[in-house]
């Protein structure tokens, strides 16, 4: 009775993973701000809570695998106001984004196969491409350069007989990056030159804070078949517990060979959808309001990042996370000492470190990522916190 | 830009390819019985709805990934109901047993490996194991033996050294055999003697009509540690669009390997959680009620059937459908055939071809599958139908 190999190579959620010391931490009496995560603390519209309610049958039923039309026809009509032409029937409704990109890698991966993937990224990218029996093929990324994309060349050069497909998320998870035009052209010359798919996982798209706006490549003519586009209600509506995301693609063979894996699922949660299919009447306010409220704390968390003493960091264009690099040793040694052996006056913060979010050996060691789904009060006193306890780190040169 | 190979030796539902046969039937006006679906079509018991509004938060949010405390308590106590000693904590909630019976074989199967399934099974098992790029190896079991399981050999003798479990549903999806406690024993001695996995697929279990009762091989102290046990509260409370259910093992190592699968998705839905929490609330006399609508109407129906010339079917033992012989050439040229070119009186009937439950070549072609999920007035109706239907298909010997 063994476990598969595949199941032996994923790794835990190095974020979770820190979440028993946090529960202990609290039980100490402890107040710990929680930069850790990308769970939104802000309210679900009342669309949502409504649309549950406009689920009136006795009876829960199974729906349509691909997705209820009223929730396809909802996306479809989101799209459009990004000029992002979409039609319901090219939109497979999943639980989650999650389930969009692990549908998408089992339809175009087989084992052995390859992804690129700009590193720092979504760990969990690495599970989702391990299911699969393939694998992720970072290409590196620096904080000097905002997490930029490198030259065409040093991406062409991580290419394989075996690489399938190009896959990212913009507006950035972890590092708040939002690729120029130039970027996705150069991915999509890529793509063409080398018969690539371009996975474009866009559930942070609304939001973006600087006046380089989004672009996503199914709007060049000569991408449209190729890109592969993930999206979710999770953080654009603070609806992470509804598990409703969508995969949509253009290429008709594709979505039809996808269906297959809808189908022996059966489908997304009924309710929820009914539910997120009435957030087509949520006020256009109510998003403008959300990214002026990310954009803000964004604001508020680098600027006291900044005067840090020996902080690198980058102000972060989207999303809402900011990946820097710390004066430390090691960041994972440091986010453990933050709830395990540190306080201050009753206080301290809990972070992701840098790690894992690279696949490189080496990479990271001194990096964390830090979301803002806090208050801007709070993100402040945060940040003082982590600079304090930075300097206690260092002066007590803490080993284990 | 190829797809996967995996992807491409899927199938589609060979259900749900005939809706838009049936969706154009009723566009002509035709009124169809729908005995080919598993949609429960007793109302959900209101405990659920009720406890949907016991999610009291503003916000939606992510819950843990192993599920919520208690609705893994809520599943542990009705465990309890069937002598099965299962803790909360031996339990992972998963969207629907679907993604139970996916983390499984992802988490015991490598590319190539075997799984043994009694044939006919239920045929979304065929995808996923394929998810896993692994095959299933059925052991035939026939109609006329009450699709019982054959001789110990002729199970060993499909056993290589890439088995890695045996896979069956208990009462069965399709055929509504319950295998007694010898069979259930059996297995196990050959899951010991090969160190296999035993998993037990229980999404039926509560729908037993006769004296035989079910057994659950975690009963077995032995069976233990190798036993994996999928549940789901779809077919039970009727609550199938809820997309709740679980994979429960007393095997500590597997179980936290799962949850590595777990952690990548993020959660199941959380606001369904926690009405799946308040089934705990539901009165015995829900279940008790249902299972003798689903007793009754099994009656109805194979009296029905046995009064059919030609038909031959066997009293189903449990679960909510039927599998018959029929005297027809081809039951999946029929079953479209009830939809294209027949009705009666403006009816017909809409049945699943048995060949889909089947992988073997030339198995199941003059079967399908029925299930009593209609009322039993319907059900007299839709097997008089069915009558007709198969004396007019053989009159005019229909070709295609
Ligand atoms: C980049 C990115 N993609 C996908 C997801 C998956 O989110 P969900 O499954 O809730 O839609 C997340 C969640 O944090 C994410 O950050
Ligand atoms: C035998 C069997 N297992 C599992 C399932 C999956 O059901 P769900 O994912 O709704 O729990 C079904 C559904 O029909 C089934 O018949």
């Amino acid at each position: 009775m063994k476990i598969s190999k595949r199941i032996e190579k994923m790794n835990f959620s190095s974020i979770r993973k820190l979440t028993p010391l946090a529960d202990e931490a609290r039980r100490k009496g402890i107040k710990i701000y929680p930069l850790n995560i990308g769970q939104p603390d802000i309210v679900t519209p009342d669309t949502f809570f409504q649309g549950v309610n406009n689920y009136k049958e006795k009876i829960v039923k199974y729906s349509n695998s691909e997705g209820i039309t009223e929730l396809r026809e909802t996306f479809s009509k989101n799209f459009r106001k990004w000029n992002m032409d979409i039609l319901p029937d090219e939109i497979l409704i999943t639980a989650g984004g999650s389930e969009a990109v692990i549908f998408t890698i089992l339809s175009i991966c087989d084992p052995g196969d390859e992804v690129i993937v700009p590193e720092p990224y979504y760990s969990n990218y690495d599970s989702f491409v391990k299911m699969a029996d393939s694998s992720i093929v970072p290409v590196h990324t620096s904080i000097e350069d905002g997490f930029h994309l490198p030259s065409k060349e040093e991406i062409v050069s991580k290419i394989t007989s075996k690489t399938k497909a190009i896959l990212f998320s913009n507006p950035s998870n972890p590092t708040g990056t939002v690729y120029t035009e130039a970027e996705i052209k150069m991915l999509g010359e890529i793509a063409e030159e080398y018969d690539l798919y371009i996975i474009s996982d866009e559930v942070y798209r609304e939001f973006t804070f600087e006046n380089t706006s989004f672009i996503s490549p199914i709007k060049f003519e000569n991408l449209r078949k190729r890109t592969i586009i993930i999206d979710s209600i999770s953080k654009h509506y603070s609806a992470c517990g509804a598990r409703i995301g969508l995969v949509a693609t253009k290429n008709e063979d594709l979505k039809m060979q996808m269906l297959k894996l809808c189908q022996a699922r059966l489908c997304a949660s009924t309710i929820e959808q009914y539910a997120a299919s009435n957030l087509i009447n949520t006020l256009e306010s109510y998003i403008e309001k959300v990214k002026a409220i990310y954009k803000s704390r964004r604001d508020v968390m680098y600027e006291g990042l900044c005067n840090i003493e020996g902080v690198t960091c980058f102000k972060p264009e989207g999303s809402f996370y900011i990946f820097v690099k710390l004066p430390i040793d090691d960041g994972e040694k440091f986010s453990r000492w933050l709830l395990t052996d540190f306080n201050h006056d009753g206080e301290t913060v809990m972070v992701a470190p840098g790690k894992g979010f690279y696949q490189s050996e080496g990479r990271g060691i001194n990096e964390i990522r830090l979301s803002y789904c806090i208050d801007e009060k709070e993100i402040k006193r945060a940040i003082e916190i982590l600079n304090i306890a930075i300097k206690e780190y260092n002066k007590l040169n803490v080993k284990y």
